[in-house]
């Protein structure tokens, strides 16, 4: 297969982990015998500072007219300390997001077996867990209209969402869950916000159109703690982009380690695919930061093109590096392996 | 002292907690020579039944004229699966919180030590935990313009803050803070939303006229893992109502039960306080449903009045409850203790 891909590695540590994940895909189109075109582009506070905007016109070129999207991460605290900054890093993020139509964000939580010591939380209660968080991405108050008054003294930001946006996501969650153990729960705050209540309306609707699978709805604040403490339960969780955002980096612990998060960002056209860790710039240019989230959204991608056996392979490499322990401190406190060896290893695996 | 306090107990298991928590102030009102006076009154879905108002009137009245409230609990299935319903059981709530001007809701979190293993976070991550949230109680999403278009296939909420909300509410953490560890932590998504950028500029503003207090600021995303990847590191949590509403429920797993966790809501005038945990319709009328969040939202009443010794005596009683395992079955699966017992245990003790 041919893919054209282009490469946003973006601020902090992205570049340090998407180098691992090119490393991987290279190893892939050498054995399976695929050719991958990579195309670097900026984008972030890195794009700030070459271009003054965070999503230079050039990058989203680029990115529509590529098969996929490889994005290493976003943010400078320089930004988030200064509140009146009117470019922030994030803006080139959310734009590339809505110009490239990616409703929906696929976030799989399911803890590697020779790491469920490395979670906070017990081990029988993690283990075997397996859900995926399907996460709106291109609406609710990440886009809605933002006010602050001149003088500073309120601000207000709408959540808004129609019934296209929820039907496009909802399908895409129950056709998962068709393939998986059948069972779709979303979660809202339906008996507080209005937004939640029209998606329990729709999805209630849509679900009739899936009868194998079963729908359950749940409030945020309970499915907080539900997560924690009974994992287990969910199959696929269905939700808007802002409880999307909780509770996937809620899932971490589940996980053991943000810097093992991959994620998809799927539209009808495009496709991109990023860890779900920050930049971390305390961690920059050190070679400690864990690689491993970028190298599985690699996985992802080769997934999202049919090429089932590789993203296979990819994640098995994973699974053995982790069995050997190559792997960076934030899974072993004491390991001498840096950001670099993980990713070597990993594509000698492949 | 005298305290005239009114009693709502509310929908589902609210009636049988409630009880518990009067035995208890009724118990503490003998021994140090108090009069506490009850009052009921109806809210809830309890009071739709009756009066076709989540709050009526007459309840509101009430709460507006006595030194405190007693809540129990809010909510019925009925109304949650019918989103249409225009009266809904939780605008009771709301409605109370609105009048009786409550903007600070404070939920602690505080693990018993004899609990520690009923969590399904690891214990050397649980223990000597000891935070507070304060959360927003009276403005944000809650409280903003909400829109459903007719036909049903677009809806808004709309998040708001003033200066002057984020102000008062603000000055309460940092001086809850002053008296504990001396540290505050602002959680927000400042990176996405207008809102939390005023919430952060003016809470660093303030923050100058508390220079024994230490402020840092966190995304909410990453709080809401680190609350339970490494929630050593809270002293007081300060965030906005939804936010807050997320990840009070969210800390519950740290407590080990739902069933333990208590809050109080504060506003220049009134005072309200309710166990977390919702009406849990399921176990209504079984005598299975834990009492101790309602007896230590009891324990905080006596607390905001000053009566500190009562207040320390209540919370003793119930750490011998759980020391001597004289508690219901959600932290004792095989326990023959209902309700009731826990409730006369408690109340003897003291
Ligand atoms: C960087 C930030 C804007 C982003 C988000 O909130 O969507 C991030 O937290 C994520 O989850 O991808
Ligand atoms: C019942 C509901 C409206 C309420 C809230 O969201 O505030 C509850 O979850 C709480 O936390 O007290």
């Amino acid at each position: 297969m041919n893919l054209k891909i282009a490469v946003l590695a973006g601020d902090g540590i992205g570049p340090e982990v998407i180098l691992q994940a090119k490393k991987a895909l290279y190893a892939i189109s050498v054995a399976y015998d695929h050719e991958f075109i990579f195309e670097d582009a900026l984008i972030g506070a890195t794009a700030i500072e070459k271009t003054r905007s965070p999503l230079p016109e050039q990058t989203l070129n680029l990115c529509l007219n590529t098969d996929a999207v490889l994005f290493g991460a976003i943010g400078n605290p320089k930004y988030d300390n200064n509140p009146d900054a009117k470019i922030r890093p994030e803006q080139g993020l959310l734009r590339l997001r809505k110009e490239l139509g990616l409703y929906a964000n696929i976030r799989p939580i399911k803890p590697f077996k020779n790491l469920l010591d490395a979670s906070p939380i017990k081990k029988e209660v993690i283990e075997n867990v397996d859900f995926v968080i399907f996460r709106e991405l291109t609406g609710g108050s990440y886009y809605g209209e933002k006010v602050i008054n001149e003088e500073g003294t309120f601000a207000s930001d709408i959540c808004e969402y129609s019934e296209n946006e929820i039907n496009r996501i909802t399908h895409q969650a129950f056709k998962a869950a068709q393939s998986r153990r059948k069972k779709v729960t979303l979660v809202d705050k339906a008996n507080v916000l209005e937004t939640s209540r029209l998606w329990r309306k729709i999805v209630k609707k849509i679900a009739t159109q899936y009868p194998d699978v079963k729908l359950e709805c749940q409030y945020i604040d309970n499915v907080a703690m539900q997560i924690i403490t009974d994992p287990k339960q969910y199959d696929v969780i269905l939700t808007e982009n802002l409880f999307g955002d909780i509770l996937s980096d809620e899932a971490c612990a589940i996980m053991g380690s943000i810097g093992l998060m991959a994620s998809a960002s799927i539209g009808d056209k495009n496709a991109l695919f990023e860890p779900i860790h920050g930049s971390y710039p305390q961690a920059k240019g050190k070679n400690i930061a864990n690689p491993i989230a970028s190298i599985l959204s690699a996985a992802m991608l080769l997934q999202h093109f049919g090429l089932e056996k590789e993203a296979k392979k990819v994640y098995e490499a994973v699974e053995k590096a982790i069995e050997y322990k190559v792997v960076t401190i934030d899974l072993n406190p004491g390991s001498r392996f840096g950001t670099n060896d993980v990713g070597d290893f990993i594509s000698n695996v492949i």
